[in-house]
This record gives structure tokens, C-alpha cells and sequence, in this order.
């Protein structure tokens, strides 16, 4: 039995999320169709977390146990040419039988993107939400800052979380402008169903000075989902990196997240 | 009688092109269609040049003529609500009746997008041509400095080119490397069909050392397609912007070019 590890990005427009669902088609989906017909075996692969319907992967991770002898180095290749165009392979190596795509790793790395101005950029319209007016970024900033650290979560996720702890570590929280587009990056050791997207949402108000970014302390305080702002749309969220050892990152995502 | 102006970005991988066509979707289809709703008049729009299917615009113009007396200011904002949100209007302006988008351009600029390497991005795909083996960007940047300049380019012009000169003026022509990306502008008088493709697909097989850079003199003088390389995909080709006089450009694209 081999324990086979991938990295993959997708564009999530046109997909019902990550995760297998009754209807729609899905990421994992796609890619268990196609290893089943690589390998003439039902396959399951195991996502280091679940994104959801609309949300992209510059770099997830998945792994999957497999009886196959296709060599590492042939496993991208193969997939990619059967995959739609809209999921790419990255990477593949093959990983002692303990490795576990989720439970292994260490930091997440999430992006949320929002750009401002009159209209939305063609381009890059299914990957950044469009804000029609202006946002005071130095205040979402403020109020960003808050959210790094060991916290209860209870107020940024979903009231239909099904997990025991709320409680998540932020190792960092940075928010970039480039041009009219607000990028925030969001590292930490898990998130909760919603989260990002509920940060998010709650950063806008702020930066719409309908917020204060000095309520942001007593609203995480408060660990109750009303007092934060609505959930941000799903496109403008990208899940970045999975980090497992630093030893694991495979070069050129290295040399990307340098870039 | 009143003639609009109109600046209009917008993602070509839906369509058949910017003009009319018998069959399938195009830009002008989707754009006239929106104006008989907002104005109730039949308006046919004259774009500053056709593109191809699948080819994109990050800055297209055209004008039209029209009895409707909404306010310029309004004419963006009317449009954009009605038209599918892989077209989008940047501006509008109200023209002298003797302003003509495709006679009135001094010039226009096109930009073809390579990415090397294993894969595609998933993000970008629809915009970069994929070439998986890596080029010789200085021989490309060599054999293409032999197109700047007057010169008759029957060699990188369709065999269905129906103009009568195929003199046109080539005033800057650059190869910028990003990371894994080439991108390649040309600036010049006008343009002739598939032309831009065709000095791409050429300078492809230069950089793959399939032609040397020093032969790019005489194909282009041999005024024959047959010495040219092949026509490089559409999508890897955006038009990037078209000049009026200085005065004309929209300071908001004055900096996106600066930028």
C-alpha cells in the first residue's frame, strides 16, 4: 500500500466545493473519477480541510492510499491530462503511510481578496470581490490585528459549526493594498466552517465605517456569531498554502510565496 | 444626433469575436443588444478593429450615434447592470460627430502572454498561451526587434488578408519576462489580420531554436506566409489599449499604463 500526496489549485467557480456533495460537481469529485480510471480502483482522497462551493486553491494538499505502481513522477501528468482545466495538479510524492493531509499539518495560509472601485476587472472578476465604494484599509487593518493570536472563534463561525472548540490560533494576519485591490492574508493553525469569510465580512463594515475597529476587541470577546457582520462572498477567497514541515514545501511554492 | 464613445474591457472566451457574426456569441451582439433595451433605437456600434474569438480586450473602443438623451455619466452604469459580467464598460464620452473609433486611432497596443513550465495556472488560463519547454527569451527579444519600424508584413498576415497595402508602422515592440510569464506589447499604426498572432507563433518557434533569430529579417522581408511560423492561439492575446490623441485617454488608464 502506497500513501500518495498531491498538491492542487483550482479555479472553484464552477464547482459545488471541494468536498464530495449529493449534488453538483466537486472537486474531489473530479478527482476520484479520474483515479479510478488511472488506477481501476475506487479511490478516497483526504483534503487537508474542505473549502467551499465558489472558493479557490492556489495550493491545496490531499493524499490517498493506493496499491497502484504508477511512478511519483508520472502521477501529475497523468491526472492533469484528464482533468478539466480548471484543476491542476502541482505536485506528487509519495509519503510514509502515517502522513495524513489534515491531521499532519501545521498552518493553513488563506487569502481573501476585494477590490474597490467602480467596476469589477474582468480578468480576475471570479477571484476578488467588488466593492463599489472605498474602505478605510487602516482601519481594517487595526481591527485586524486583533484577530491574531489564540482565540474562542465562537463569533467568526457559522452557528451551525459542529466542532468542539472554537478555539484557533492566528499566527499572522496581514493585509496588503496592491493598485484597488485589498489582499488579507490569514495564517493559523485551523479555521472554523465560515471564518474567514466572516472576518471578512466584519473587516468590510469596518472599513464602510459602519464598525469601529475598536469594537473588534469586545466583538471577538463576545463569542456570539450576531455581533459580527455578514459572510463574505465565497469567490473572493483563495485557500494559499498548507504547511506541513518547512521541509516539505516543495521548491517552487517556495520560491511563489517569495515572489 | 449624438456620438458615444465608449471604452470597454472584456474577457473573449465566451465569444465569437467582437463583430457580428452569423453564428454564436459575440461582443457587439451582447453590447447592441443592451442598447435597443436602454435606448429603444436599433444602434449598430463601430468598434476601433475586430477580435477574434476567444481573444480579449483590456481596453477596446467604440462609438455610436444615437437620438437618446440619457447623461454620459449614466451610460456606464445603465450598461454594465444589463451586460454579462464578462464584459465591462469603463467609460463613456461624448464625442464630436466626426469622431470615428477605428479611422480617429493613432494607435493601438496588443499584448500576447506565454507562460513556461509544467503546468498552466488555473487563475490565469484563460489568458496566457501554455508552452510546457522553455524559450530563448533573448532570441525572441532579438527577432523581434527586426519587426519594429515601417515595413509591408504580408509574411505575418493571413493568406485571406483582403487590405490592399500591408504596409503598417510597428513603433515599439518589448518582451517582458514575469517570473514564468512573457508578455509581449506591440505598438503600432494598425494591425493586420491575425498579425500579431502570427509574429507570436514565429518568435515561438524562434525561441524553441527552430528558427534562428538572425533569419527574422529576411522572412519578414519575403513578403510570403509560407516563411512564417504558425498562428499562436488566441487566448494568449489581449488588446491592451487604443490612443486617440493624449488628450483622449481616460486618466484612469493613463495610470493602469503607468502602473
Amino acid at each position: 500500500m502506497r500513501n500518495i500526496c498531491m498538491t492542487v489549485s483550482y479555479d472553484g467557480t464552477a464547482y459545488n466545493g471541494f468536498q464530495i456533495q449529493p449534488k453538483g460537481r466537486t472537486i474531489q469529485g473530479e478527482i476520484e473519477k479520474v483515479l479510478l480510471i488511472l488506477t481501476g480502483e475506487t479511490i478516497k482522497i483526504h483534503g487537508s480541510g474542505r473549502t467551499d462551493a465558489g472558493v479557490h486553491a492556489r495550493s491545496q494538499v490531499f493524499h490517498f492510499h493506493t496499491e497502484s505502481q504508477i511512478p511519483v513522477e508520472r502521477w501529475a501528468i497523468a491526472l492533469n491530462s484528464r482533468l478539466p482545466d480548471d484543476i491542476v495538479i502541482l505536485s506528487a510524492e509519495e509519503k510514509h503511510l502515517d502522513f495524513h493531509s489534515r491531521r499532519s499539518a501545521k498552518r493553513k495560509t488563506y487569502r481573501y481578496s476585494i477590490r474597490t472601485g467602480k467596476y469589477p476587472n474582468v480578468f480576475t472578476r471570479h477571484f476578488e470581490f467588488h466593492h463599489y465604494s472605498p474602505l478605510n484599509t487602516e482601519a481594517m487593518r487595526s481591527a485586524l490585528s486583533h484577530v491574531i493570536g489564540e482565540h474562542d472563534f465562537t463569533t467568526f463561525t457559522s452557528i451551525h459549526s459542529t466542532k468542539q472548540s472554537h478555539v484557533r490560533t492566528i499566527y499572522e494576519a496581514k493585509l496588503v493594498v496592491e493598485d484597488d485591490v485589498i489582499h488579507t492574508y490569514f495564517t493559523g493553525n485551523g479555521f472554523l466552517y465560515n471564518m474567514v469569510r466572516i472576518i471578512m465580512g466584519t473587516l468590510m463594515k469596518i472599513g464602510e465605517g459602519k464598525i469601529k475597529a475598536d469594537d473588534m476587541p469586545s466583538i471577538l470577546a463576545a463569542c456570539d456569531r450576531s455581533k459580527a457582520g455578514p459572510k463574505a462572498m465565497a469567490h473572493g477567497l483563495t485557500l494559499w498554502s498548507v504547511e506541513y514541515e518547512f521541509t516539505d514545501i516543495p521548491v517552487t511554492l517556495a520560491e511563489q510565496a517569495r515572489g
